[in-house]
């Protein structure tokens, strides 16, 4: 039986750069609502105004839209990255394996950019969250195959 | 020393199934929240509503309700993803894993069912919440104790 | 090659008791929600007044304190639970990673405290957050260096 959970097998070598790559853009997102938190004066807790000044407001349009696409990614990036770990654990192809992490980051990160940095209209959003969630259904379906071979 | 995260343990494998099951289970309501919005034509992004149509709007409480449900698993699901991995990796008797395991996906899966399908009055969703909790910390004190003998 | 998940690897061995510690941690975040609801008489589904009696509120300011310092815990812990796996993967120096985990769950919990518990003014909580995130950055960019090695 191999050592799968080894850097010297490049299907998990390329799972641990994407969990870096997934986990600082998920802290990116709290670094992003700080930051237009800032830049518009507008916080939620006393002990904020107190320090920074500006005011109390809880329904900002540009500080909710960062939060959604935060909360969007605390909805999938999670899922993944354990789905991703117990893939690995599979043995799997290792072209398939790298192809499904490639795609997941990618629609990760352009599901950020289209709701946030550049909005762009629909359904360019909806299709980079189904892209992601293909990947995570694809690992899923494969680790079940495995479970009941 | 024998090899724990492999398929060939039971532990393990009923752990990777209901990994698979969990996950499912937290995109789903992603899915339900996509659904209800459509259904009830109301939505929180102006790129949706050009899309779409429907108006703009942010307390819907049939809406709320499928994201009070989603945001509860993602408060208890990733946690028990990695609190198992760990108690797999304790080596714990398969019979008390095994019946764990089950009884965690059960929890949840009523809880999301009696928060959102068919609204039952409480404290029966307090009570899958505290079935799910149980097993949570029942790990948790397995895993400490394994860390401290 | 050595086994690296394994109880005798005294990395691991912190490392799964840090898990313990910080999954308990965010599971105490839904039981203070849960008691500052019951305390203060306010809930969100008409199924928790029919039950408990009190009221329907949506914004009550110390309920929703509690909230944010959950869902802070739900931005960064889950994050620092699969990184420090990882991390633990590439066999760090065992001096550094114990400090690490150490001081990502202290800050965590002195986050909490200066949140929730007793209110400190700022830049108390964000220290406690950039000490956090400090830790996730060091071992997210270790993990890096060793996948480019």
């Amino acid at each position: 039986m191999k050592d799968l959970l080894v850097f010297n097998n490049e299907v998990f070598r390329t799972y641990a750069f994407h969990v870096v790559l997934l986990v600082f853009k998920m802290l990116l997102m709290s670094l992003m609502t700080a930051f237009q938190r800032m830049k518009k004066k507008v916080f939620v807790s006393p002990e904020d105004t107190s320090f920074m000044g500006g005011i109390l407001k809880y329904d900002d349009a540009d500080v909710e839209r960062v939060r959604r696409a935060h909360l969007n990614d605390l909805e999938n990036i999670p899922a993944f990255l354990i789905t991703g770990l117990i893939f690995v654990l599979i043995n799997p192809n290792e072209t398939l394996a790298l192809q499904l992490f490639r795609l997941y980051t990618l629609c990760r990160y352009l599901h950020t950019i289209v709701y946030v940095v550049i909005v762009i209209r629909q359904p360019a959003r909806t299709l980079m969250f189904f892209g992601g969630l293909l990947v995570n259904i694809t690992m899923g379906v494969m680790i079940a195959m495995k479970v009941y071979e």
